[in-house]
């Protein structure tokens, strides 16, 4: 839903003032895709203020999820707890972006093997692992090379998964 | 784990100086066992600045949950999100009694039906109501009058129904 990699690239100019593409993460953990040198800080940049609170979200991201709402039990399930700063500002990020998601509707948890249910999408494969349900792998830079779930390249292929009739 | 009854009793001897005791709050629920011209006050106590974070932790808890914590796969399932301040004070309220916890096992939810497992101790019994596993009722004034489900009056109690052959 949030673009975390251009979140990551945007600190990153912005901090060593260098301008890394997208495809330079490509088939990258995310961390391993800056210099060796660069990593500790760049992970820091997930603990600041702000971090999550002002990352873009993607396009057709909220027409999708707000017609995905209206015809299915739609849960938001976000790994927060490795950035306990992050817990409020994914709450405000939310509530700023999907007014029409009810605060009943988000999980923030550790691990998501704790969850279940009928589709999850996820752009890390490990999430999906565990999980019961139909799987479908959010692309992103990091997981380009993983073939083990159906992939999903754009919020509006999503729409296409879960509306074919259209 | 926390002893939110007596928190909230607690905050309401400190702000209208009067004391009632626990049993006041037998088979009602929480906010009605206050009178009516004070509920909405009592409500706003939930939403003050330390309210979870200082809540007392229940008897035995600690260790009876170290004790779990060995010997099965735990999740902490707290509904968090209705008051979004508490997520950063219940984190650092499970830090602080259980540091044997890892962040990994914590989940901040709405609704819970989204999890599942093999177990569910709850004092809620709509949180039970869905779940796929075994489920137990921890005691509380408010839920003194359900008999769905198996119920559990302590800390000590679990221990019991976890560890049989002690």
């Amino acid at each position: 839903m949030a673009d975390a990699t251009g979140q990551l690239l945007t600190y990153y100019h912005r901090e060593f003032g260098i301008e890394l593409s997208r495809e330079h993460l490509n088939h990258k953990d995310e961390l391993q895709a800056f210099p060796e040198a660069h990593q500790k800080l760049v992970y820091e940049f997930t603990f600041r203020t702000d971090f999550f609170r002002t990352m873009v979200v993607k396009e057709d991201c909220v027409r999708v999820m707000e017609r995905l709402n209206k015809e299915f039990e739609v849960f938001i399930v976000s790994s927060a707890m490795e950035f306990p700063n992050s817990l409020s500002e994914k709450f405000a990020w939310l509530q700023e972006y999907f007014p029409f998601l009810h605060w009943k509707q988000f999980v923030f948890c550790g691990r998501k093997s704790i969850v279940h249910g009928d589709y999850m999408i996820d752009d890390l494969p490990h999430n999906l692992d565990g999980f019961n349900g139909e799987k479908l792998l959010f692309s992103a830079p990091h997981n380009l090379h993983f073939q083990n779930y159906r992939r999903i390249n754009s919020w509006k292929e999503v729409e296409n998964y879960f509306f074919p009739a259209d």
